[in-house]
């Protein structure tokens, strides 16, 4: 997702030159301006995809909580989907793109939406796409880390000072790392790759939500003092499978718009190459993780299923363009066995994640990075290394000291009563589902 | 959406034009079939995306009524969307496009569906798209102003009447009104604008089910003879919510699609900044709607944030192209807070909505359409308010003369006992959720 | 989809030919590269929406069976969309397009995901889109074969072993059949003629599931030694409601896409003519299986009305490019009608089908298949019956053999006391709605 062209958009440019020059074979090339649509319109269609995801998660939530808690999490799900796209209007974005070739820090400054070039009497086509069409793709990928989040620290965390954390993530912590691959800083420099966001979306959500599970602590009666687990289920599992196959669905729009481009044949028949890897990724991590549970439990778990789905999707987000299929369907499985060893460990270290969101997007993020160079030979598992850890330590810290602010300031958790309660009587004085529960 | 070409597009095929007078320039612009393509697929993109705003209404109103009537509530939405793109087809097309120039009331044929001008050995591209794509398009709007009338008058009316209205509003209300502008009308050359349907469709559905209520009644136990007001909760929250992710994905492709083409790079650029304003509008509805219920109620309403985000897509409906950013933030925000306004004050009328979609599709649409002025400087209020009072009377009467009719003579409303048992029990014979309920 | 170039595809790059020749109508024509990324598109747009009819499959089926067993179907349901894209990428592919002209067998092997005369200097655009793209859109496409399997045996068969079969249908029996008319085989030589696949994909899943439901015998208590049918209701409405609006919209990617090409002026207007009939016909089914209904039982039923919509999709799916709109109403408002009246008829056949997947795919597939004459005058009632009987005939018997073998050795049915726990308990260990139920 660098703005930079890319190698082989390049040549595409190039072919146009020459037939410019050329003459006769005008025909055979794409012109810019159509070029410039197709890449327009790849954004958009992506990126409605992409924002579709929101729902996705907001019913993949839904379906894991209890169900005293659902209207929360509903509301949780789409103001943070909104407060997204502002922060990422008012600070983000011009954080993220705004930064010097291999900087450390962007500027702040409100993003202009400029496609003024576009208005004069010879359009300029040059940019290869519309500057709004790509803005509108990188604002919905930013509501992504945050929904990550938000499953997490479900079922105890208060409304206002969860939505305060999104404040924090999605105009600073997001913006300021993913400034240092996406935007040329740093990390770009030093040959660093995550094609779409394995480490840059995902894992950076996913340790902003391990920090936020630690000082919230764990759900009232999920830990026993002596060592024991007691598994909460949520309150519908067809609306968490719905959600997965939104994500599922949504995905495409995530690795398929992440080649920035579709102007040229080589783009779209790279976009389709993602398309494939991003399914059977998603397809393996499925089958691993059923197959897994049978052998671990004698029985298939239908969360860890779903998780494998998203646990292969956020595994093959850091390259999906180059994998063969074989790969690709490895390194999902990978991903779906990854979830299903990763859930009970956190159990034992106490870390209470509602809905497995660290093991889906924190480990496999994690898992995704570092298997870049298996199919994509410009990189190196040093460098890889060297961006999943210091972007770790950076996610790390600025997440602690926003959550430790918040939870010292207004209080970040619920009281015990409204808890037990439930966060939909406490928080928003309705029942999700009155006419339900008893 | 009026089908004339617009001035942009104008000049995208006047620069066509140009490139085949001077040769060497050919491959800098796109050729009139790469642009009939564009124009097309747009019509088809976003035209789904608009269908699926069916399964939104659907989800949205499942969520809202009490389980007693869900079943009713769908067969309901799945039957209006089909009997609208029925009647579309035998009347409301060349009613809406088969009206002259300036005119008051286009023509009653069938449409013909032709696309014939391809399939000559000289393909005819100057339509500039097929016209069989506009027709999709336009067809799946018209079950938009049926879906807002089925949730306002839901849990009390009969099916058949309700469907008898759909027949009346998609037939000939809404393609009558719709001519006036979008077909090149009276109000059209009076200079009013209406981009994507603030007013043609959300207001004269809104005043339908404004009509509908009234003439139908508020359901049993809603208001008390001493004044009081029982809410009745709504039976899935999480449905309400997957519905409003639902429209809100849909609106991309309501409000992009009314920009009519994406064969040019301004077409592109422009669909892409609708796609910006409608998103941000949306957010900001939802931020403003829980700002203001935590304000005035100490708690965040889920309900208002959901009928937020609606508010907040409405307002932008009418001018989704020209606003800034900043301007679709505060254009969004005020349909917000008119939603938070307006349901407690149709609760002192005793106006009984079920969904709250006077609020968020009647007053938000003429606030919608009455701000139009402040980014688009060809209009101008005192126009824009002639377009709002007309339609709004054309709406009123025309709704009024429909709902009287079905009531004098086939009914509209179900018995008391009926409705207190439940719609699905006695409409249907079955039950929504046989397992859940007492 | 057949793979060939079809006559209009040939037109347009004749076309483009001319156009090469004569310079100076260039700007007129679309240029091969651009036809390459049009084409493309269209395969990834309608991949992904056909790939979400997985999704409706799930809500569908998770709303029309009891609560006890909606765990399993979604967990079925979401693992054989991930099993069918394995199988389709080891062996179905080749198996389906890697076969002689006028053949009976394809060959056996790994799809090669070879998209590689891309990046040479000179590439080479002559496929006119990536193979990539089509391989994903085939993949989509397999899934649903099964999903319709997986309703019809729903709530008393064992996971493993309708995965087993999920393996079978999608690897070897789907692809064979297939292979003879997409692929150019004897049935495609012989002029049979199924556009998107009433009965390559519809009927086949069809005869699939009628076999399955045979051999697996009733749920318990569904029908009484007397003759007496005791109707099972489904849990969720509003979910199977969502799952048809969902396999609504994902059908006009099935048929859509089926066009195979979007770049030219024609195919594009053809893809939109394709958009108007699939939606036509599901609307006329809706309509018609309500009227149907109030007239033979004197209420309109939910789950007739979405049977109605899927039947008249699959009806109008053997060709929903050549009939006008009217013919399109007739088409899906008899598939509607015929929804209605073979579900009785089942019943009295003591076959137990739980979500009616057997009248709308199997009957409406047959119909939707012989009807094609009517509106394509390249087709024969006697070739399109030579192949619905061909293909009836070996989808009969290979699903035997397939359902026989794991009848006879690992067993298909579950246990009568896991049966009436419930498949979430026995087969999963979880429940749906742990806290809605009883």
């Amino acid at each position: 997702m660098i703005k930079l062209p890319k190698f082989l958009t390049c040549l595409s440019v190039a072919a146009i030159g020459l037939a410019l020059l050329t003459g006769p074979v005008q025909a055979e090339v794409t012109s810019a301006e159509s070029a410039y649509v197709f890449n327009t319109l790849l954004f958009l269609m992506c990126g409605f995809l992409v924002m579709f995801m929101a729902a996705g998660f907001a019913m993949l939530e839904s379906g894991m909580v209890r169900s005293k808690n659902v209207g929360t999490i509903c509301v949780k799900n789409i103001s943070l989907y909104s407060v997204a796209g502002i922060m990422f209007y008012l600070v983000g974005y011009n954080l993220l793109y705004g930064i010097d070739e291999g900087g450390y820090l962007g500027s702040f400054s409100i993003w202009g939406g400029d496609d003024s070039g576009l208005t004069s009497d010879t359009p300029d086509f040059s940019g290869g796409y519309s500057a709004g069409s790509d803005w509108y793709f990188q604002m919905v990928f930013v509501a992504t880390a945050a929904s990550i989040v938000s499953g997490t620290v479900a079922e105890r965390i208060k409304l206002w000072p969860f939505l305060g954390f999104v404040v924090l993530l999605t105009a600073f912590i997001y913006p300021i790392q993913a400034s240092w691959v996406w935007g040329g800083g740093w990390l770009s420099a030093a040959g660093f790759s995550d094609f779409a966001g394995s480490t840059l979306v995902h894992s950076v959500g996913g340790w902003a939500a391990l920090v936020g599970a630690i000082l919230l602590g764990a759900r009232a009666g999920k830990y026993g003092t002596d060592g024991s687990v007691t598994p909460i289920p949520g309150s519908s599992m067809p609306l968490a499978t719905l959600g997965t196959f939104i994500l599922w669905l949504g995905w495409f729009g995530f690795n398929g718009g992440s080649q920035l481009a579709l102007g040229s044949g080589i783009d779209a028949a790279s976009v389709a190459n993602i398309f494939i890897n991003t399914n059977m990724a998603a397809a393996a991590g499925v089958v691993a993780a059923m197959v897994a549970t049978q052998l671990l439990y004698g029985k298939v778990d239908l969360t860890m299923a779903l998780n494998g789905a998203i646990g292969g999707l956020v595994s093959i987000t850091a390259e999906p363009l180059a994998p063969t299929i074989a790969q690709a369907l490895f390194i999902g499985a990978v991903g779906g066995i990854l979830v299903v060893l990763a859930v009970p460990l956190l159990d034992k270290l106490k870390i209470d994640d509602v809905v497995g969101a660290i093991p889906a997007h924190l480990v496999c993020g994690i898992w995704g990075t570092m298997i870049v160079p298996l199919s994509n030979t410009g990189t190196a598992y040093g460098t890889q290394l060297l961006g999943v850890v210091s972007i770790g330590i950076f996610a790390i810290i600025a997440s602690a000291i926003g959550w430790t602010l918040l939870k010292f300031t207004v209080g970040i958790r619920v009281s015990e009563e409204d808890e037990l309660t439930g966060l939909d009587k406490s928080e928003l004085g309705i029942e999700a589902y009155p006419e339900f529960t008893r």
